[in-house]
């Protein structure tokens, strides 16, 4: 038997969605199929992102030209945190800890795939610096964060611009015994008067 | 920081999807509102669905007003296997050992919930028996499963209708040190001479 067209149409277009392989997305093909009021929220739900484009000042999401946080007078725009995605952005909100603006790059240097710094928003993040006092380099701890923390660490550097990064450490709630040996080196390095 | 409203209305829809929690529905919402051809392509294949619907005779999905199944002319109408859903149904299609037609109930017994003989797509059952030989009850080996197997044996013999169930047994490829007690001594009952 040959699947109806359009449940194969809908299935692989589900499947293009990160995490969800051939047989999810049959599923949940099969699932809207038969519920036709999800489809409909879905499908509203698409159309809504016609509303969402790039704030042009940082890269965050925004639904006007602005994002939330560049329109927001509360936030100091002299601390600056550059971030590799809008998702680490948004993890970072969540942490509550921080008050400063963001500049979203849109990945991270990856020589062997190709991504060098002409790929990353970083045009944008230049003229920003004058009003500036501390970049927080909050890129991710892999290869490719790292990397691209280091070579931003320089540029900064030699536009005389303060540059930290997110420190090392164990996650908390995290048991010392399930730590890989990197991160307890680096803990151990890292620690604290208390 | 309060999300994008679009944002936030896509991660709801998305996560009223079977197995999609509130984060991953979120992770998605991300992933399409950056990758918006992805998007583009769902929301053409939720509106390819308008063109499903559920097939009159047999209730499994079709584009017309027959299922590819019950237009095929080479289908052994005296044959027909009673399944749960359409997902039963692609299942036993899949094992390429079935050359009858189908009957799609919508469901399985299940009186704790609420769910009769009357929510069931039965009604249109009944008129089916007269051309059909066998009805194999290919219902799930669940608690409402196996009901309504035991339901429709009772109806099916009221009528003088032959009605078989699937086997019991260990699944193929199945090591024996790994298998439930109950479908172990079913699988003994059940034996087979070689």
């Amino acid at each position: 038997m040959r699947y109806p067209e359009s449940l194969l149409k809908l299935a692989r277009a589900l499947s293009r969605l990160p995490g969800i392989g051939p047989k999810t997305a049959q599923k949940l093909a099969l699932f809207l199929a038969f519920h036709k009021e999800v489809a409909e929220e879905l499908k509203e739900g698409l159309a809504a992102l016609r509303d969402l484009g790039v704030c042009r000042v940082c890269g965050n999401l925004a639904e006007g030209e602005l994002c939330p946080i560049c329109q927001d007078e509360g936030r100091d725009r002299a601390l600056l945190a550059v971030v590799e995605t809008v998702a680490d952005l948004y993890a970072l909100e969540r942490s509550g800890e921080f008050s400063g603006v963001y500049h979203v790059l849109g990945g991270a240097l990856n020589p062997l795939e190709g991504v060098g710094p002409k790929d990353l928003n970083l045009e944008s993040l230049w003229p920003r610096l004058q009003e500036v006092r501390e970049v927080i380099l909050a890129t991710s701890m892999t290869v490719e964060g790292e990397a691209t923390a280091l070579f931003l660490a320089e540029e900064l550097k030699k536009r005389g611009v303060k540059a930290t990064r997110l420190a090392y450490g164990l996650p908390v709630g995290g048991s010392l015994e399930y730590v890989d040996e990197v991160t307890l080196g680096r803990a151990l390095e890292g620690r604290k008067p208390l």
